[in-house]
């Protein structure tokens, strides 16, 4: 048995971000996919609460839920790459926005792009009014995290890459370059940045996932 | 100007995380009350994003969201009583439950005394569940955090405090000594620990209000 594991789904935006950080991290891991429609006795074993991905297992103690798992990581493999800063009103002021985005954002996005046709335009507009105060929180940063990616970055995971594919699957546009030249530039730099790019699933089978599950062909 | 304030609201079970922690910590700190129904401009200057209590502000700079404040004062007042273990995979596992009361337990009681009577019934299941949950977290450890108050314990002061106010409100009955003894015990331990007692809002006052809402007058 390695000595960290990770129980994820290769879609999924919550597993990405504890990948993400492993890789910044350069911690070795097995990775192992879990099948939702049919999960794991390790996977409920380990998260019996949630029995959700993703699950760290570190010396064969298992750690839940994404952003836990974030801040774990960050003590346990302190010596390069910081996910948070130092500063503990910086590391205030990640969380903050790390929690916002995580239980305001990505709900209000997602509805965006998903909802029935009726509930979408009150959706769409609590939505474009996340992404502004995104937009005013990165002001001219490159990165939330400042030169270097952070907490709010891997967080905001599904902002930089994850939206745009489900905008095009879906055909609602919400992340323009006009509305929010920040965060688009932000998300254009964030899909490019190394230790990200190659810690993404692959885009077009991410697509055709997006589109199935949006009832459109991808051959449409 | 204090050099620590706290904007908090009296009979907020969020409001009195922070106070907690702040007189674990002995830290001194101005209270200021908010009234709700017409919030202060600095309030609303502080806390634009989500524009509620609790907000600290400590050297004129604001943090906002209960779990971020509790972080932030273990880290920068740490010489004593730490509300976080040491031990990276003990501090994940106290922030994983307090995210579980958090987001989880709360809402499910809230709902299970307040809802409308045909709801009460799932909604009491669901809190069973997340109550016999914790019973079996607690085993047989005085308080969440051990021997001492931690996080977990501070996060739980609703179900320590407030929840036995509203179950007297509205007659709903959820935490019993016979479902749950742990959790039971735990509770008076809670409340009658010296640095939370002298911080809990008046018991009378919070029983006539939770009345008052309930719709039951408070001599019947």
């Amino acid at each position: 048995m390695a000595q960290v594991q990770l129980f994820g789904l290769w879609g999924s935006p919550f597993s990405c971000r504890v990948e993400i950080a492993l890789k910044l991290k350069g911690v070795e891991y097995e990775y192992i996919e879990e099948d939702l429609s049919n999960k794991s006795p390790l996977l409920l074993q380990y998260n019996p609460i949630h029995k959700k991905v993703p699950v760290l297992v570190h010396k064969r103690k298992p750690i839940a839920e994404s952003l836990v798992i974030l801040e774990y990581i960050d003590e346990t493999w302190n010596e390069r790459n910081p996910i948070l800063p130092h500063d503990p009103y910086e590391r205030a002021t990640a969380r903050f926005w790390a929690k916002f985005i995580d239980e305001k954002c990505i709900f209000a996005l997602w509805k965006a792009c998903w909802s029935e046709e009726k509930e979408r335009e009150e959706a769409a507009r609590e939505a474009s009014e996340h992404l502004q105060t995104l937009e005013d929180v990165l002001k001219d940063k490159r990165f939330f995290g400042g030169d270097m990616i952070g907490l709010v970055d891997i967080v905001a995971n599904f902002i930089g890459f994850w939206l745009g594919i489900i905008e095009e699957a879906t055909g609602v546009k919400l992340l323009t370059e006009e509305k929010y030249p920040k965060l688009y530039k932000w998300s254009e730099e964030f899909v490019n940045c190394s230790a990200i790019k190659e810690n993404l699933p692959p885009r077009d089978k991410l697509l055709a996932y997006m589109r199935a599950r949006y009832g459109v062909s991808i051959t449409y």
